[in-house]
């Protein structure tokens, strides 16, 4: 801060010099790699007092110099992450929330879509979206995430890695919806009945075989997220949320449940979504995403300046609350507790704070949450000695980032678990 | 629901008959009043499951069947309302966030944008957006409400407005910033200033004057929003939010905080945003928003089919918590509690929800709020006798629809108040 700084007429004066071309190369800069440029840089005033506003909108638009991306390394099939680095609080703006889709996003007309419910249950029925808004709602804060959030990270390390590159596959929303309890009471699921298959309605038509005990817990159908009806990559018109469960499970475009007495073991449940394990074993029906926790800032590409700045990032278990994120500034030799924002709130993403002071020396900064199991973030060298080689999901390993002398900031986790 | 009703398979081959043009037409009737209609109908397939769907996208788009707006009647200079009407759970997306400016929305480019913190303080001190990011944030959700929120329905109240035109100059988000304290402890505010003076960086340069006791309790400096950083037509990229207080107030586009021992008596404060009351006496600084509530659904346009629905909506107080809703569907005969979902947030839009059945006989559906300071939304009658009529702001009267037989809903306040 600059006390006794310039005056506002020298920062008005020091305005006029700002080129159109500056401002453009400080957008770069601000945008995350493979991040479209605006089609043209803002013409900004010297003073935006002398000139009249903009208008009134029907929607709202960003300012251009926000230009947030999904696209960390340009779009791929299927796949887009969040730009976490660009994120603040707990919610995930709703055309950030990140995508993974087998078949592409289907178009879907809400007045057509129906929700079919069969099997084991007294009265096979037809819902349409009406009918399922006349159910009592609720409303929840949670989290999804991929179940291979991480993988590249993982297995490539590398130092110019961004917080969205190493765990963009996770998003929060309010979501709202019905409780899938209350459906199921209404069809009259039969006492026998001990798994549900959700079928979504898009080309890959995904199913995925889910434990009544879920469903009876804390299941929701959900219609909307962020106080608008969902987005086409996040399921619209309907979608089951599994609050806490690997993102691929939460079908999206839901269009039928059937209840039955064993899992289907569908192909998403086989050749997919199971993890190998030492001993030619595997963990099938990995369902609850792992206590994890990652620093956002500072982070790669951020280059710091000596003097006080905050640390700060998500947490998150899929097994309850967040009770504690502890913060390393010195390569994991002392931990001390951040303030978290959320907490309260289980199975949701939890923002965390702690203040800092870069002192110009380099070091390396790491993050580790526990839940209220008592579930805590293990090192890379832990991780592996308990999934082995073959574990291809739920890398929740401890993230960390290396602080050098000049300020840059690189992802070290390649450095730090070699 | 349809027990036992159309197979699937029927149900796609009823899909088969719906046209283009009947979809535009079902768009049209969906679409609030004034929003611009869509380039052209969706061409949705027969069965989405048998095409290959959408890509990824860097930024996401809604539905083609989902077209909100901010302008229920067209774009009006300065103001532009949030649609409630078609709003589920508590967070009002930001790019719907109402509107209300007096010089446009300024275009400002946030590395060049500057805070002045002066007048009675030890270290009169410019302030970048990085330098106000480097002191502990927090994230709360508040709402923030025009002061002449509900004006038109209260002086016209036509039957044919909606939940919008009523009372979208209320907005609710998720806000990222820093305590105002902790700004004022950094500069050395001195003992005797009791006001500060906070002025915009628009081309209307609005300034209030702001009791210090407020700046000292729960006033922030925020500069993210849902999220992400501030939508230009909510401050971009630094705004004052004063929770519970009156819109204008919480000022835009932050750019000068002056420390005094008087209010300035701006005209912000002067020729508006003051209540005359009967006797030729005037409420000067009617900063907190009075307890209130609507229901959101059903409500006009709507149309009821007669069966089991959801009565839904908003309440809210600038005093604090809410603390009942209570809901009549008899004309205000009898009352029932609502569920609430976000009632533990002080200052922040809580939903209400409440199931009904609707038997096809006319009524009249109203909610009242309490909040915990003990005040209770009055009728008509009640706050006109209070306030006189001069009054030009703070219309926080028991809203109520009118339900007829055949199932049209229309605005009652009219009729109910008459």
């Amino acid at each position: 801060m600059a006390r006794s700084g310039p005056s506002r007429r020298e920062v008005i004066k020091g305005a006029v010099g700002v080129a159109a071309g500056a401002v453009a190369a400080r957008l770069a800069d601000a945008m995350p790699a493979g991040a479209q440029p605006p089609a043209a840089p803002p013409v900004v005033p010297i003073d935006p007092t002398r000139v009249t506003g903009g208008p009134t909108t029907a929607v709202g638009s960003r300012s251009p110099f926000v230009q947030p991306s999904r696209a960390p390394v340009g779009l791929t099939e299927g796949t887009s992450k969040t730009p976490l680095q660009l994120l603040s609080g707990t919610i995930t703006p709703s055309d950030l929330h990140f995508e993974r889709h087998h078949g592409g996003i289907p178009l879907i007309d809400p007045a057509q879509h129906r929700l079919l419910v069969h099997g084991r249950v007294a009265h096979p029925t037809e819902f349409t979206l009406d009918d399922l808004k006349a159910f009592p709602p609720v409303t929840r804060p949670h989290f999804i995430e991929c179940a291979g959030n991480g993988r590249e990270a993982f297995r490539k390390p590398r130092p110019d890695l961004t917080p969205q590159q190493v765990d963009g596959q996770l998003s929060n929303s309010e979501w709202t919806g019905l409780p899938l309890r209350d459906l199921l009471a209404e069809v009259g699921m039969d006492a026998a009945a001990t798994w549900l298959l959700a079928e979504g309605g898009d080309a890959a038509r995904l199913t995925r075989s889910v434990p009544v005990w879920k469903a009876l817990d804390d299941a929701l159908l959900v219609y909307a997220q962020n106080g608008e009806p969902l987005r086409p990559e996040t399921g619209f018109p309907l979608r089951l949320l599994l609050p806490g469960w690997e993102g691929n499970i939460n079908v999206k475009w839901l269009r039928r449940l059937e209840l039955g007495t064993a899992p289907w073991m569908t192909r998403w449940e086989t050749s997919k979504y199971t993890d190998p394990l030492p001993g030619d074993t595997a963990r099938r029906f990995s369902f609850e995403q792992d206590v994890k926790s990652i620093i956002t800032t500072p982070a790669h590409p951020e280059v710091l300046r000596p003097g006080p700045r905050i640390i700060a990032g998500f947490a998150w278990s899929g097994r309850g609350r967040i009770t504690t994120v502890e913060v390393s500034t010195d390569r994991g030799a002392t931990w001390r507790p951040a303030a978290l924002v959320g907490a309260e709130h289980p199975k949701s993403v939890v923002r965390f704070t702690l203040p800092w002071r870069f002192d110009g020396r380099e070091t390396i900064l790491m993050s580790r949450a526990t839940d209220e199991t008592g579930m805590i973030q293990p090192t890379r060298t832990e991780w592996r000695a308990t999934r082995g080689p073959g574990s291809d999901y739920h890398y929740h390993d401890i993230r960390a980032w290396k602080v050098a002398a000049d300020g840059t900031v690189t992802f070290a986790n390649g450095e730090v678990w070699a």
